[in-house]
């Protein structure tokens, strides 16, 4: 039997003992877990940062893999505590989710189904004392413990009554021969990426696409930062599978001063 | 038999290879132990900071976890090199602790007591070459290996001849109606963690309780951050267990300009 | 059997999910797998940073250890993507390095001999879908993670048909009574670390040598930090086995104005 594997997503930084305080938790319940830090530097209560980072990283793991995250600026009021089993398709259970519900899993319900949800209402699988301010130690940390030992989502509460919580969706605008999308997240490279999917952009025509953000316009994708000379801007399909927009050898966000939310254009998408 | 857990607690920071260092020379010595990083972010050569730090973590752990911890102005000086083992009433043992004998347990002392303590000796559990600047890895990494390998304490060297090191007691003054605490910790988000203890604060007359900090006035102890709207000041009993002052979904730290040692004043106490 | 130790080495940094990624994967094909964080704070790009980190860091970790390192300006390019297994002297392999052919095993290099090297070609061992700007994830992080379950070196690839890309030689010049040399790197304490190794320092004269940086003028080596009154500079052999330059309970990087590249004379060497 392989070692089951716990992700921690939170935005707890490094600085303090939360972290080690969740991981003690963890090893508590589940001495041989398998603990992987995704990040702990999530922007402070950014669940649409969240959500991104989440989405990206579950394709990485192995099946039944458990991912844990605290991004939780209601923790101690009503929101749910939750925990949900996704899947691909029809195969076998694919991923674990235990959190708040308050739209982190956005990113991650768009690439999977939800097959089993519950609230997390079971105080037998918690910490015997709860803070009010600190549920990733106190509820989620245990639980995903629990979890990992065998026990089933079922023991853990009653299911969903309600769907989960989701952020506003934020598709690109789709028109006969352009996509209007937006800067998403701004990566620590700098490298700006963008709700443009590469499913949007037929391989036949990137060459001969225009990308602009601001007054900036880029012509043709590129297949790796060395295809242009440092400090030329490039665009071209991140490791994410979408749009990003980068400056070789060089920070984007910072030289072209762009940030999430920005307007991103591509044309010559069909013309 | 569970794999052993080493919790690592240093001021070495993640951008050099330290923290690699120790963790190498430990999984040389003990393959199979569980390694947690509680911080590396310590203020540097902040034996105080480490010591609330370390005092926080050490209840979330199973117990037989090492805790190695080096911040350690004086390496390489004639202090003290150390092993403990703490206990909590009279039961099994709780905890050991590896590391210089300089302050950094005071806040452990608070909580446990030292059951069996030495003094670093044995050179035989040591790195073969001993630096005058590193003993994180040399001395303490190699010493918290051994230990999670089953040496005794005792191998290590001869009983603490003198008390630990323990830095100046930090007391909140209880007055007939008053506490006089201060700020000892900014988390690291912007939550300022006093020193005042949640059992000297009676449930029963939180929600009347006045709390002051330079020209500001809270009144009543909140439950969670939710509790107020974006913005606005509160206190609150934190998830270590004290009187803590946040701004809901702010920095309080720089909203209000305060810094560990600021004093904090609770009025209505029993009045 | 001791569980595989893959160590990582980027400058990913830790607020994107791409170090997870890679830990996913490897995880996925090598389950039990022991991961060591080296850093992920590697300078953006800097391979010759990177390749005095992965130097130092070796001889801390047991033998067959893997290093992976992704530090990668040239991804997606035709820089080779290379393993490595070195020895010292004629003993048994000492460590495994995957990573691309950029310059990063210049300083390994200096401190082992490359007993067997391949070129990663075999795609079986790459994830399925391979990025343009992601080999991190698609080729280096699943290569260790064969390698850490027994796949030989020689299924990866041809053995190498050229030399491995070295960094220019970055080593002091010894003249008959004094030894230039430079600054190669500022850690996290602020201690600039040059390129001028202890055994080019006798130790019967290290008391009589005089180190100076800019205007400034350090007469004879401490031992340790504590050898001085806090804010003066003093210089030692530090625990790379280095010359040092420091400031007692300071940043020296900052006090001096200091940078890596900066010129180092030590005099009085033999005079």
């Amino acid at each position: 039997m392989n070692p089951p594997i716990i992700t921690l997503t939170t935005d707890f930084g490094l600085s303090d003992s939360y972290v080690g305080q969740m991981k003690g938790i963890i090893l508590s319940i589940s001495p041989g877990a398998t603990l992987v830090d995704v990040t702990h530097q999530v922007p402070r209560q950014d669940c649409a940062a969240a959500s991104t980072i989440l989405a990206d990283v579950v394709d990485s793991f192995p099946p039944n893999t458990i991912h844990l995250f605290v991004v939780d600026p209601g923790v101690g009021t009503n929101r749910r505590a939750i925990a949900i089993e996704t899947r691909k398709t029809n195969e076998a259970g694919e991923a674990l989710f235990v959190g708040p519900d308050n739209g982190v899993l956005t990113g991650v319900l768009q690439i999977s189904t939800v097959h089993r949800g519950v609230e997390l209402t079971a105080r037998r699988f918690w910490r015997s004392t709860v803070s009010n301010t600190f549920h990733g130690r106190d509820i989620f940390a245990p639980v995903a413990a629990h979890l990992s030992r065998g026990v089933d989502l079922a023991e853990l509460g009653p299911p969903l009554a309600s769907p989960l919580v989701q952020l506003p969706a934020d598709r690109p605008v789709v028109d006969r021969n352009q996509i209007r999308g937006r800067i998403i997240r701004t990566d620590s490279f700098g490298n700006l990426i963008t709700n443009i999917e590469a499913s949007l952009l037929p391989e036949a025509t990137r060459h001969r696409l225009i990308v602009e953000l601001g007054t900036q316009r880029i012509a043709g994708l590129s297949h790796c930062y060395g295809d242009k000379p440092p400090g030329e801007l490039l665009a071209f399909i991140g490791s994410s599978g979408r749009l990003e927009i980068a400056v070789s050898q060089g920070h984007a966000g910072e030289i072209l001063a762009a940030w999430s939310g920005d307007s991103v254009v591509v044309r010559g998408y069909d013309g």
